[in-house]
């Protein structure tokens, strides 16, 4: 039994610092840094990339809509060619820096309203898709179990993680109850983390609805931007730690 | 007798159109390619960079001060590491371009205030070869002969290619007469030509005093952004191979 | 009979020119300015207000999505408070300069992808008018008809005026056809200038079935950033004059 | 006896949260609320100005160069036309938010780098002057005593405001020591105090040489931005209080 724990990082920008990143990179196996155009900006991915290949965590890059007032999560109309090329340049934009701290890109993962866009809309998938292929077909695409994203990338012969929410609720089918409806979201900690146990060691979850559900995942999702993100984090990692887990990056 | 032909380019942005890429592509051998800061956007890019590998012209990085509505001309007190991590940047987000068009990246020139900076600051030339270095040891540095960063560069290892303008005046010490000078720049096409031919096949030119001063250079820079820009820089390669001298990328 | 003609103006920014605004300002009557977040920079701005005012044409807010590099033609998923508080935003940033010019700030014509979504999300709609009337109630708002902005413009108390396109096709109902479908552009001078006549002068229109229906508008939309852009407006406005159309601002 | 406190406020950004104004605007009685060009944005200059407004706190606005990636604080090359028309931008669409809530604008003060190069160049100076000039001839301009910018604010009929630094080292001409020299910050609580009182109170300071030197100061900056910003904020009131003076806005 084997997991990656994944969290979105470098999302501070210029004056404005938002989450501990330092502290998190100690807890998570793989590092989502935002490449400039939805959060982050030079200096700060340069320090988060040097930061996490120091700490030994899997570099990927987080790229995102290029609104930097909505931090990325209002979706945009952008065409599949636009989708393509912004994908493309964010993806170079945080290799530069992973090439000049001698350490490799290992995945991406799309933020916000693009995660959400490209999971179910087939020709942002596909644009997604082509800008990872044509910078390296050996990143892995991180997105949800049953997604546009994860068949797009799988038809186009890249490898893929699928990646589970143990803080949030699912459907029946296996998707997410969107966060504005009630119940989306879970606060705590103690269920979050039998959640995070039961879809890693038993592949399954627990529905809204009440029935269990198979759920297979690759690494879960660590958020990192509220006031006690680290400390959750480390407990979901010892508790899975405690049943014999192996938090180790995606391979 | 050889010389590069370098010029500018991709400096459309979005809905603006700025310069005939496509043709002035057919004339230089170095297109210095705008990176999304000053200039420039993903969709630009990508054109850009799949055009001049098409027509076999080397592909440079043109990094700029983060300011598009100044187009990077306006000088800003970036510090050292701003400098740095800004230029690598761009440099990485144009060679994710350059990677999926399965061409090159040759070199890179600063644009603007930050190539005119750049020549005289040593702080910043120096942070501005970092990038370079940490990204490719490899790349060839454009820059003025005896300016702060051709001498930056040379110390850190790296290759450099000295910049001639034949429509710019130039003082008996090699430097360019700031803009701001009356005669500053040369608009007639003979002068602006028998200058060129006069740099590139005896190494020297007329200063603005009258006096013929030394002046080696690798490459001519092609402004590509006036309305008779293509016109121009045609008659000026016509002239020079008539003279004999070999138009041909950077080595 | 009498019309307005407007023009969608000040769209240059920075390096970058869009259209002949001078030019265009002598055939049209209401000038929609950009505000700088879709286009237009502070000194576009400054330079297209001193014009119009020193014209004589009436001047209108044109606030769009902050989406530079899109032209403000990606829908964006705003709030709507993000839309109120957006749009109020560039209002008071444009009457600045109104203000320092001494001209009155008369009409507000949202822009782009904003103009069409607010045509059809009454929430979004009503977001705009809170930050019309919320500047100032006079203002009148320019929209088309039977759009869900010119019913909560009215709702609140404001004045509205209703746009018409002469170089669009309408269907039966009095909406515009798509630019995405075949026949939505109409390219013909002589059959755009008899379709404002007979707006203007008979308050009708023939749809893209062949079936004349009524169309009743109080300003007609002048495109300005085509090549031939001034001359089709000049025979627009000359044609209009000639079948005895007083060409006046909106009041 | 009697002093304005005055704060930056506004300086969130999206996703982004600096400061805590809520708190800070039941100590200060001038608030410079940034204008979305070095921070802040539409929805936080909406909230802010609503807040000040129900607080009773005096509303300036706080313009400073386009830069959010450097808050505003790398000085950039603008010519003095730029600088007029972006601090006029920056102005207007602050009094938007204040046209709305009902309540007036009453000063205006530059921010970071702007506020430092105002205070020098005086054709900076005297651009900026135009703006608020321009704007509204009655706006108070908060600067340095003895700066290029109060004498242009003064030669054009503006109303000033002097404003002193109790945690900023003097010079014996009444200059600030520059930050990067040591001793120009002063982060002993009682010290700041002390200092506060003795510029309110006896028109003096003590220069870093130790020589006690005149400085008459209507108005005294608190900072916001740091985790003790509210509380220090009140012990200085308190403090002032204590001994007397009247704290209440400009006027």
């Amino acid at each position: 039994m084997r997991i990656d724990l994944n969290c979105d990082m470098g999302e501070s920008f210029g004056r404005y610092t938002l989450g501990d990143d330092a502290a998190m990179l100690d807890v998570v196996t793989s590092a989502n840094i935002a490449c400039g155009l939805h959060a982050g900006d030079p200096l700060v991915m340069q320090a988060t990339v040097a930061l996490a290949a120091r700490k030994g965590v899997a570099i990927g890059a987080h790229p995102g809509y290029p609104d930097l007032q909505g931090f990325g999560r209002r979706a945009m109309a952008l065409t599949p060619a636009e989708i393509e090329a912004t994908v493309l340049y964010q993806i170079g934009a945080l290799a530069g820096f992973t090439r000049a701290a001698g350490a490799p890109l290992v995945h991406v993962k799309p933020h916000g309203a693009l995660y959400n866009v490209a999971a179910r809309d087939q020709a942002v998938a596909e644009a997604l898709v082509r800008a990872v292929a044509a910078f390296d077909p050996t990143l892995i695409v991180v997105t949800l179990p049953n997604s546009a994203l994860l068949y797009a990338a799988r038809a186009a012969g890249l490898r893929v993680a699928r990646e589970g929410f143990a803080d949030r609720a699912y459907r029946e089918d296996g998707s997410l109850v969107p966060r504005s409806e009630p119940g989306a979201v879970i606060h705590d900690l103690a269920l979050t983390t039998a959640r995070a146990v039961r879809m890693v060691t038993q592949g399954e979850v627990e529905a809204i609805t009440g029935k269990i559900v198979p759920l297979h995942v690759d690494t879960l999702c660590i958020h990192g931007d509220t006031p006690d993100a680290v400390a959750i984090a480390a407990a979901l990692r010892t508790a899975l730690e405690d049943k014999g887990v192996v938090i180790t990056p995606l391979e």
